[in-house]
């Protein structure tokens, strides 16, 4: 079996789990109890902030746990914008995010605010000049993603967190979860107020996530109760998972630049093979490519069926992202960039983790020939 | 060691566990994925879903996951208080209830709801004459708990369920979480249209939990994304969590009478050997008492200091509920109840679970004891 969906979702690390079971058997208390079980739970879940602070180049006070990518992007969103709707009720968001932040913008559009989005280029990427422009007197919170989780583009995050620090009021939000470990990004250096992350979805767990949130900035919790991840995000902390969390970027972070080199490598080779084919058009771009992603298009063939073909090879790839692949509707990353419906419709999503090795994607591109041949009359 | 503090966290199953396990390591695939490995992911979070639905009497399509007791409350209080607010901007709830409700409730309270707290008696219990009482023309939702966590006291959740029928299009939630297992109740037939739980509190995992949203009820999401939980909770689904909550509710539920038989005469022993001594008040009534809680005081010492000399003794117990022990306030529901402040600033709670025993029983009366006699002094 060969896994190249590693977008949807990643296999967790064994030393992962591990830590999970010590954890959740031998360190079961609750933090917020008073004797030592609970001290020790609260414990181990300040060496987890403490570490995810280090690694992140930021406080540990400025880690906060979550459920996972979709809550850390609701609460960033929603959050900031119910903190500071008396300063404005204007949001600025690109065409390319991922549901939980259109979603999320939509719901907020409904309770009065007024949502931007910023158009992309054929690459799939915001201008800063566009981000600016669209800022008014009544902005107040900017939301823009790392890397598009479709296609891979990444996005100006540091051009626009410069451009920024002209408007000291304006909340930047960045939907880390596609680029973490895989571009290169500083919470601290590249003004951002917010960043969500997924713990899944770099070999730990589903359930688990975080929110970064600069000393300063407030938003509303969309969880109220015990008061817990100071009264931010209510609920008995998930101990367990938050160690987990910790260990996964740690692991995840540690292959750093060879890591990102080996993909790339991975990657490079699969766009030059693949760009043979005549019945395939790649839709990732050359620039500002996130290392781990490759969308490509087969003229001819709707997306399922050609996944469903690969995986009769035991090769797992998917169509758009996971959370929209169900919808059997085009890539909206794909039409943002401008790309015809029917290329947007034949898309293939390919994506990989550190532990995909250059063997594996020569079996996938033999795999795809192999498929297309099969296919081929159809497509002509 | 003792764990008599099982209302704030239970200490996982050792199978609850390994299913965890099992299916984050074998069966990682993200559900919404087209592959198979996505479709294993889906079926097992189904059977889950399908295991949920049985053991609690109710339809499967009528449970969704969420991270917890926490999210399960503010999702179905804000939720439900969002989707019905053009009916009316009334509800009414408890002054007894969980901070999660609670604070909830005051949060809607900033956005223009108006919130009735009905006052207990002095066992902890609401007359349903009161709740009654209370509905107005434009009452959308009634929350009251099934157990309270700090006293133990059973609601009268059936005879509100029963009045309610009269009033058809008010929502009625319930507050399962420390009652689950220990309290039989019975949504259909209640007449409850949300009921939260959290699988931590019966050895599931942390960071699991349930809500329970009757067919036809309509509740405003919080987490806006990738649709999954049919729309109400999108994030990509904690497969592993699901399964492992579906394992533990099943075994919970199956000690049933006799689970609770034990427990209850475990409480019997404590309460009648604590009774006899002269410096212990019992706070938990008699009658309408769940079987696993007994609350009491202890003239004149504070309760974090007993709670320390007993876990020199090994015993494990809490002063109010766990979410609240920090602050250092007395128990608000005792206050509630129109206990003393000098009686509610000295609680202690104990909190059984089904793998507790007599013997342990034995042990913990012999530390309390033998603790109020190294206190005598400062008592007197």
């Amino acid at each position: 079996m060969i896994y190249f969906d590693n977008s949807a979702t990643t296999k967790p690390y064994k030393e992962v789990l591990d830590s999970f079971v010590t954890v959740s058997s031998q360190f079961f208390g609750n933090p917020s109890s008073l004797h030592s079980l609970g001290g020790q739970a609260e414990k181990l879940l300040s060496q987890a902030r403490e570490q995810v602070g280090q690694l992140l180049h930021v406080k540990a006070g400025e880690i906060f746990f979550t459920s996972g990518g979709t809550e850390s992007n609701n609460l960033a969103v929603k959050g900031a914008a119910l903190s500071s709707r008396n300063r404005g009720k204007h949001l600025i968001t690109s065409s390319v995010e991922h549901p939980s932040i259109r979603l999320a913008m939509e719901q907020l559009e409904q309770e009065g605010f007024d949502i931007t989005y910023v158009p992309v280029d054929e690459k799939g990427r915001v201008s800063v000049a566009d981000v600016e422009e669209a800022i008014r007197k009544d902005t107040i919170l900017i939301s823009i993603m790392l890397v598009n989780n479709e296609v891979g583009t990444i996005q100006p995050i540091r051009e626009i967190g410069e451009m920024l620090k002209k408007h000291p009021t304006i909340l930047f939000h960045v939907d880390g979860i596609q680029g973490i470990g895989k571009v290169p990004f500083c919470l601290n250096e590249d003004r951002i107020d917010l960043c969500s992350l997924s713990g899944h979805k770099f070999h730990g767990l589903k359930g688990t996530g975080i929110l970064y949130i600069r000393d300063g900035v407030r938003i509303t919790p969309l969880f109220s109760g015990g008061n817990q991840e100071r009264k931010i995000r209510s609920g008995t902390e998930n101990v367990a998972g938050a160690v987990a969390l910790a260990k996964a970027l740690r692991m995840t972070l540690t292959k750093g630049e060879k890591g990102i080199e080996s993909i790339r490598k991975i990657q490079n080779l699969l766009r030059k093979e693949l760009y043979k084919n005549e019945f395939i058009q790649i839709n990732t771009p050359v620039d500002h490519a996130a290392p781990h992603i490759l969308n490509f298009s087969l003229k001819g063939i709707k997306s399922e069926v050609f996944v469903h073909a690969l995986e009769e090879k035991k090769v797992f790839v998917s169509t758009t992202s996971a959370c929209s692949s169900k919808k059997k509707s085009a890539s909206s990353t794909l039409i943002a960039m401008g790309v015809p419906e029917a290329i947007a419709e034949t898309a293939i999503r390919i994506s990989l983790s550190f532990d995909n090795t250059l063997e594996e994607a020569i079996e996938v591109i033999k795999a795809i020939e192999g498929t297309v041949k099969q296919l081929e009359r159809v497509m002509k």
